[in-house]
């Protein structure tokens, strides 16, 4: 992944944070809502450590994904938005070709 | 901690799988328990990841506490006692050298 030089306006500046806010808000609400119900069906010890590798990886997955860097955000976008974290028409506001390149390469 | 070169007995054997497999199960029931009552409390992002280094670290020392090679019971019994998974009087049928090397050991 290459970092991408755009310019980031202040209004699309803002659109981006409350998106990207957004998103990991949705994902993790949904992650502990799921870490929640694997531990009470935990029932033997493989379940638990199944439960260990899942956070782990999730961990990992998380930490990597939001990274609020300008030259990321395009990819960053593309990715919540092909995972289904964000809807395409929450990002209105950034300009016509960012929008229209984060489109594009979230249906990669 | 070194190797101790001992003769088992097959009943100090019986006895010695009985007891290990009994604080194993013991210990196991009650981690379940406890990262279900963990889990159950998540109510924000540290809170998950808590749980995960709590995971981490206890799959860690389990896969390095229950070490059934036989060079190695009296330190695993010993640690087994003094963690309270194992009472000295399930050890009985064992050696009085082994059960006085475990006792002193337990208490160390």
């Amino acid at each position: 992944m290459q970092a991408i030089d755009t310019e980031w306006s202040k209004t699309e500046q803002e659109v981006a944070k409350e998106a990207f806010d957004k998103a990991y808000e949705r994902e993790i609400t949904a992650l502990m809502a799921l870490v929640q119900e694997k531990a009470v069906a935990i029932a033997q010890l493989d379940d638990m450590w199944n439960l260990h590798d899942f956070l782990s990886a999730k961990r990992h997955d998380i930490d990597g994904k939001y990274d609020y860097r300008y030259s990321f955000l395009i990819f960053v976008f593309a990715r919540l938005v092909k995972e289904e974290w964000l809807h395409i028409t929450e990002l209105e506001g950034l300009a016509q070709e960012k929008l229209a390149k984060i489109a594009a390469l979230s249906r990669m």
